[in-house]
């Protein structure tokens, strides 16, 4: 590990000033750097348990799917953040099986399984950091789940074009309508033919492989 | 509490045995016992905090519901089982509203708060304890969630059915259209359509105000 990273993972981690200084050294020679492209699975279920990976750079996706291979996007990790399902094998009582990918290159700290557990028996701060962790993935969750459940899908498609343009930082979002369905839950015809309506509407400019933000008020409004 | 409560929670702690003589103290002095009628809310969303719950008797609902009142249910807690969300603001990160009622007439023990905040900066059992409650938990959500987005109505009404019939311990069980359409998150018209459709193929016999189940293998291969 360079000193960006170290410094990086110093940031990152809430608890490391409570670390002993021998539990800080197994944290820094356990560490390791992986690299991601854009497309790579980083976790494919419950046997998977490499550990917890604190995201340095690039954006990564946290989803399940179903037998028939419909997919729903749960969540989306940027840099800082930590990926706690890489390592759910240490958590007992989790049996769910999320899958994480990496939807741009990817750059992130791996702590292996190993060293967390070590650390999580040893540490009361470290496993409320991990309680913290959770819980805010499953308030993650449960705004999905809320969203599909309560919200009319217009809504949910606008709030998915918005929060995509922030991701990118453009109003010009490159994304065909089959992605669009598989973050959402939804069958592409579905995707299409609300575009189509949000296209007439003026809000959005449709183009092959992506859309536009032309109204961006009305967008708003929507949701 | 007397000394049935005492066992009862002795016994419903796993973490006990990790406890100093002056937590074990405090735990037993903050205790108290709880009764609630069918029907009873425990616990409404984020700004109540009573503390944790630990089910004596009877049976407990967690569920979300939307603006417009439609609800769906995400588990239920038994004997023994332990109420998190009631002490959700113990828990940093979650930002989601969980209702808890009673299905039946209840009997609980209340761990208040403040005694359970002490203890999960003291003890890393404790707090080891906690995140396995909210990962079960989480994955009772995970579950519905993949029911609801990826399992066709039929199947989750036929699982509801077994579930609803085994909680009974009976064949019969009295639940309207409307109570089974708001564990499910669904509409009482669409309910009532497939009970149709399950009586007409001889899997179940309505009466009004319930219904039994009449071919419990049919019911079962559907699933």
């Amino acid at each position: 590990m360079d000193s960006e990273a170290l410094g990086f993972m110093h940031d990152a981690i809430p608890f490391w000033g409570n670390l002993t200084i021998e539990q800080e050294k197994n944290l820094v020679h356990a560490a390791a750097i992986k690299e991601f492209e854009a497309g790579d699975t980083i976790h494919a279920g419950e046997d998977d348990c490499s550990g917890l990976f604190i995201i340095m750079q690039g954006r990564v996706r946290a989803f399940i799917i179903s037998e028939t291979g419909k997919e729903i996007t749960l969540y989306r990790l940027l840099e800082r953040d930590i990926c706690l399902f890489s390592a759910s094998c240490i958590i007992q009582n989790i049996n769910f099986e999320v899958m994480i990918e990496a939807e741009t290159d990817a750059r992130a700290i791996l702590i292996p399984t190993l060293t967390v557990n070590t650390l999580l028996k040893q540490s009361v701060e470290a496993s409320d950091y991990m309680n913290q962790l959770m819980a805010s993935r499953f308030s993650d969750v449960m705004w999905v789940m809320e969203q599909v459940l309560f919200m009319s899908f217009d809504k949910r498609l606008a709030i998915f074009i918005l929060e995509q343009a922030n991701f990118e930082g453009s109003d010009t979002i490159e994304i065909t309508h089959e992605a669009i369905a598989r973050h959402l839950g939804s069958a592409r015809e579905v995707v299409t033919r609300m575009l189509k309506y949000f296209n007439d509407e003026g809000m959005v400019e449709l183009f092959r492989g992506g859309l536009t933000i032309k109204d961006r008020k009305k967008l708003t409004d929507l949701v």
